[in-house]
């Protein structure tokens, strides 16, 4: 009788099999370097990606200084690059310093875990980002998550705890593309002494003025309470992310915080790219606006249809799916007429319900709009 | 009487305050673009960071694809780009499919979290890098943690174990340069049918014929119960991280793992740049055996002076210092000299010696090899 070993992956074929049962099955579809849909789906909400002065810049940087970092920013992975657009973020987003990271993932597990600590409180919205979910995790904070955007929960969750606390929230939900109250939310944390950290991901670029991000659109920049999380990835264009705040605050992460002790630098390509679109938005500071007016149109083109659809406060516009299998088959649709559009299902919506998310840029023109928009109209489900 | 808020960060003060009075502060140095010193502290072990051909290949890609991937690589964020580099990845490890993320770091946890589960076990080296520790943490399974490089406490851990279980470990750790003992590992796991999950990060591009990395010299490449993770940011000159394994486990990495799913896709440039190492890594197989040859000679001549050093298994050579206040002016003096070397001390080592790291390199010249361990000698502490 032979020996046959035990199938160490068995209960991955188990799960494939529910997923598929369930009609949630993911997968890639790679795209080619020309475009050839009409793009509502990525995060380039500044069209900068592609842009000529952005992507030579990360030639440039990367013919300059290596394609990589080399190493941890602590041994050989900080160029004067680095630095270069550290002081460029913090200078255009309004606070003391800065620290760039490999990803946004990567920053928001650093300022949780570094400002979070065992005996210490987080307060985090229930809407947030998977990162912060997983920062809350990893700092081993005592971890209060509260009804989304609701001011008033954060004021009780702080209420009465004397240790070390932080609220932290998006500033702009990706999922609905709805803002978080952060005057309230601000002011709350302040009646307890608790530190207030927003991830502006999807605010940098596209809200306040020039794009200086939500948190300068809410007075907050700066402040000596408040740490903001952002991405080089959106807005920017290129790939990264960083944490602004107090310069002791940044001294503290640089000494304290493991996805950035233990990673290697960003490679020179993405920071160039990214001090690259900086310059252009300073150059170009009507981008923002531009983003939004075009969200605000693609807003409206849907709903004076009769679809149902927030109303952004961004550039992301959430038109809500009767269910999932429609959500689906109507992306797809979308798709096959040359149109791009995310579509968020179970379970990676917090509250169940299948939508299609769009998302505007700065370059669509009046044209690509109404085409989008008569595109899913078109293709809306039945019940939609 | 004025309301003075109190200080939210205060206890930063305190912390920094701390490490000051024990010489730990950690701090950031940039470098020029073009190289001021001798660099034996990188891990640019196959010196291909800064090969023309291999930057050619990031600004080639910038260019071509855009400054960032624009999305999720399940939304926007994969092209064919990705695809081409994951086969090239796979194909040339030896393993059934590969999948690519923005660092190291995210690749580990993402390994461990999807293959991990609360009610399974991880047994994990103690001298695991810190992206696996917080990989463990994240999963929610039971965490083992055994003596350095001991297949027979890894058997210990798993005996009796009758769920999901998985050994972990670094293939080459990065502090000491000291391989794993990966055959009696992979025996271990297999008597109780545990998954085997190893960090390459420091075996790629170094080990194996032609640099095919750690498990390929261990006749582990493609088992069907071993998975690897592997950086695109050391031997491979670029940025980015990527897990490797059969592709079942693949698929479910992508319909799982949180660190793929909601991180922005790998730049185009440094999917470019990796293809581009890759290339000139098939082309030039000797690179590997070089890069060998340059650590034994550092550690023979080091060695042959007096000083102690760990006999290195791949492109790492620790070399021992009295104490961290030594390591320090030790680094400090060669630095000096004109020779960087990496500086490791508590907190970050696992048991409390500090020492020099000093990285070979495939392109180091023997006369520079001279220079560096006579460097290193000359400002040797008095009881190193």
């Amino acid at each position: 009788m032979s020996y046959a070993p035990p199938d160490p992956f068995g209960w991955i074929d188990d799960e494939a099999g529910r997923r598929a049962a369930a009609g949630l099955v993911r997968s890639l579809r790679p795209r080619p370097a020309e475009p050839d849909l009409l793009d509502l789906a990525s995060n380039d909400y500044l069209g900068l990606t592609r842009h000529p002065e952005v992507t030579a810049a990360a030639a440039e940087a990367a013919l300059r200084w290596g394609a990589g970092a080399t190493g941890s920013r602590l041994v050989t992975g900080s160029t004067t690059l680095h630095a270069e657009l550290e002081d460029a973020l913090a200078a255009f987003c309004g606070f003391e310093a800065a620290l760039v990271f490999s990803s946004g993932y990567a920053a928001n597990l650093a300022a949780l875990t570094a400002l979070g600590a065992p005996g210490g409180l987080i307060v985090s919205d229930a809407g947030n980002h998977a990162s912060i979910v997983d920062g809350c995790r990893l700092s081993r904070a005592a971890t209060a998550v509260v009804p989304h955007a609701d001011p008033d929960a954060v004021r009780k969750a702080l209420d009465g705890h004397t240790g070390r606390a932080l609220a932290v929230t998006d500033s702009v939900f990706s999922v609905d593309g709805d803002a978080a109250p952060l005057a309230g939310l601000a002011a709350a944390c302040r009646e307890s002494g608790a530190v207030l950290l927003v991830d502006d991901a999807h605010g940098l670029g596209v809200l306040g003025e020039g794009g200086r991000g939500a948190l300068a659109a809410a007075g907050l920049a700066g402040a000596p309470d408040t740490v903001a999380t952002l991405t080089l990835s959106k807005s920017l264009g290129s790939q990264g992310g960083a944490v602004l705040g107090p310069a002791r605050v940044i001294t503290h992460l640089v000494n304290t915080a493991r996805t950035f002790i233990f990673d290697t630098g960003l490679a020179p390509a993405a920071a160039g790219a990214a001090l690259g679109a900086l310059r252009l938005l300073r150059r170009e500071p009507e981008r923002a606006g531009r983003a939004r007016e075009a969200a605000a149109a693609l807003y409206g083109g849907l709903t004076a249809a009769g679809l149902t659809a927030v109303r952004p406060d961004a550039a992301v516009v959430s038109v809500r799916a009767p269910s999932a299998e429609d959500a689906v088959r109507w992306a797809a649709d979308c798709r096959t007429a040359g149109v791009a559009v995310g579509c968020f299902r179970p379970p990676s919506v917090p509250d169940g319900v299948s939508r299609l998310r769009l998302t505007a840029r700065a370059d669509l023109t009046d044209r690509q709009i109404t085409v989008a928009v008569s595109t899913l109209v078109s293709a809306a489900p039945p019940r939609a």
